[in-house]
């Protein structure tokens, strides 16, 4: 009965296909390779705990009261600086706090997009960010990804054929793929969406956890170097990756009008990111900690995903097609002539999880991708892990 | 340029009224009546830090994951006794957190609401809310009140004339009025609300800052006593106004099928609400100190209010009407032949502000009504700013 009060888009919705996994990953012993989320064990517990116990009584009550929806200046001044490491030219009050990075995936979704407006997203793309776009209404389409992101030339027929509002992108490290949008292409990128005005929604949750060396500037970065590129480019950031996810604390930069309408959208959502939390973030990046931690993670990430990566060759040797991970918190893979879905519940059986990667694609999904997520196992787990892989698999055969 | 990006709704919605004040408020010397937000002084910030500084190293880092979007277990069983304390027979699975007890009406407004569907709002009510459903594309409906809140018969009316959706309130001491709606009305809403198939959102956020008798249930304790009115009847409250604003944290209760919709928009916006913040508040509400420190509020804001209501008899007489507060943070007034408009830019220049009555309304304001807010001025900046409130009056006067 009361389901009736609730409007078809949200009635009919299915879950998180990824949340559906977590009770599987609560069993005693399982080795998950599904969750997207770092390791607890990596973040700076110690750390945050200290900005938090050093703010003086003042300070602290300050932190407990209502702030603007824009965010805190001081945490601005510290997202301004981190955004400028990579390049990307931001003035404090260019920086709008989100709640998370997701939620200005969210905002921008609501306040951009009309029902039937056409959305780009790479083929295969985050889930939540597919959710946030058809909530809104909005038609998708999926642009084919090769080894080194997005083909421009598809995006270019897209843009002709659909006259999309926005391309949603991760282009680095991105999720699920970990694969990286190569810098010519991310140029071709900017003077294609300035040429047909189509907004590019750019999410970099995982640029900071480069493995050797740095990825290619944000795709931001070309705001001042393609004329009308400032009108066009939107980027969003996260500390969920590398300071801590449950701050919920993310941030947006782009065109001043798109801001403000994510603002009175926030206004009426909640308000402002929890003004103790981002007073927590703002001292604890001020204080350095975050740099000198960063280090920390890369390399454990880095061992992380080469252990996985040596492992799986050895034990599935060309039976599955995967690259070599240059970061972030994904490897992304193909098994030729396995159903992802069977393997899992195979794989369930064996003590050990991944996700199939159909949970990624908005449609017409190849049934034999999965993704493993590196980020939350140690080494000896991820070794254990993958030796569990393989005899899921063998079992699958033998079916 | 860019501007065209942004949907109709958003790129022609005017900012808040009341936040546009604020820079008014912050000239030296200004008392201001205008914030609806509760004095910093009166948060028990010492409270809080101790309930943050007692975590364990272990605990601490547990409060920096991420967490599910209906929220922390143990913050969940902390504020379903609270709800209970309200009459409320909730469980811990019923209670959805929210990031701030607006997040609820937002998230409502999204999942609930098609463009063209009706809601019905008091007149007065609050602005955010007002937002929230027209942003959703909603088509409102104001319900005049008399002192004992919404007129039953306009809304029996309305009911059957628009078939809204959704009626919001907020029937305990709300903003603006301060008013309360009558416990016999509150009944005739649940049964109208039933007959007409009409979702009730009960906003609750003051109903602890009573000052001498506690008010009547909240709507939403009659649900398991009117047939069919647990399918219709949503509850949202906050520790907002009376723990701090800055942990962003309120909470819904809810048909189930309701919650679950609320949950994927969450899910896609935010995710969950901080769980640092969670953390703490469900400390707070653990140790007792909460339950400790509602007295302190409550005789402050009675004092506050009796300070100035009784300033306003001596100063204005019968030229001003205004109800007796009897809790909440607000008195609502109405100045016959004054523009409450005009009034204000008199008052800003002797060094007092409240909020014009006109932010509240829909549609149709009267320009003589206004709104003060008690909560953040002592007992001697009250008097102060009563004085100032009559002298600008007669400035008006005499212009």
């Amino acid at each position: 009965m009361t389901a009736s009060f609730v409007s078809s888009r949200y009635a009919n919705a299915p879950g998180s296909p990824i949340r559906e996994l977590k009770r599987f990953s609560e069993r005693p012993g399982m080795i998950s390779f599904a969750g997207g989320y770092p390791d607890p064990k990596l973040m700076d517990a110690e750390g945050l705990q200290a900005s938090l116990a050093q703010l003086q009584a003042e300070e602290f009550a300050k932190a407990l009261e209502y702030g603007g929806t824009e965010g805190d200046l001081s945490l601005r001044v510290e997202l301004a600086l981190l955004s400028n490491e990579r390049h990307l030219d931001a003035r404090p009050e260019d920086v709008l706090v989100l709640s998370g990075s997701q939620q200005g995936i969210d905002l921008l979704a609501r306040t951009l997009l009309n029902p039937g407006d056409a959305v780009l997203v790479e083929a295969p793309t985050y889930p939540a960010a597919l959710s946030a776009f058809r909530f809104a209404g909005a038609t998708v389409h999926q642009i084919p990804m090769d080894q080194e992101g997005l083909d421009v030339a598809v995006l270019e027929f897209a843009l002709a054929t659909y006259r999309p509002k926005v391309l949603y992108t991760v282009p680095t490290f991105g999720n699920p793929t970990g694969l990286t949008l190569a810098a010519n292409r991310r140029r071709a990128v900017v003077e294609l969406a300035v040429r047909y005005q189509c907004l590019v929604i750019e999410d970099d949750p995982y640029g900071e956890l480069y493995f050797d060396k740095p990825p290619p500037a944000p795709i931001h970065a070309a705001r001042n170097a393609v004329e009308g590129a400032d009108e066009v480019l939107i980027y969003l950031a996260s500390l969920s990756k590398t300071m801590a996810p449950g701050l919920r604390i993310g941030w947006m930069l782009g065109p001043p009008a798109i801001r403000r309408a994510c603002v009175l959208a926030k206004q009426v959502d909640d308000m402002h990111a929890s003004t103790l939390t981002q007073t927590a973030a703002a001292r604890y990046l001020k204080s350095g900690a975050f740099q000198r931690h960063l280090p920390i993670l890369r390399e454990s990430y880095r061992d992380r995903a080469m252990t996985l990566f040596g492992a799986l060759q050895v034990q599935f040797g060309n039976r599955i097609e995967m690259p070599e991970p240059q970061g972030g918190m994904f490897m992304w893979g193909r098994a030729p002539g396995v159903s992802a879905q069977e393997w899992l519940a195979a794989a369930i059986e064996h003590g050990v999880m991944f996700v199939p990667g159909s949970a990624f694609f908005a449609e017409d999904a190849d049934p034999a991708f999965f993704r493993l997520s590196f980020a939350t196992q140690d080494v000896t787990g991820i070794q254990e892990g993958a030796a569990r892989l393989a005899r899921s698999m063998r079992q699958l055969k033998l079916r």
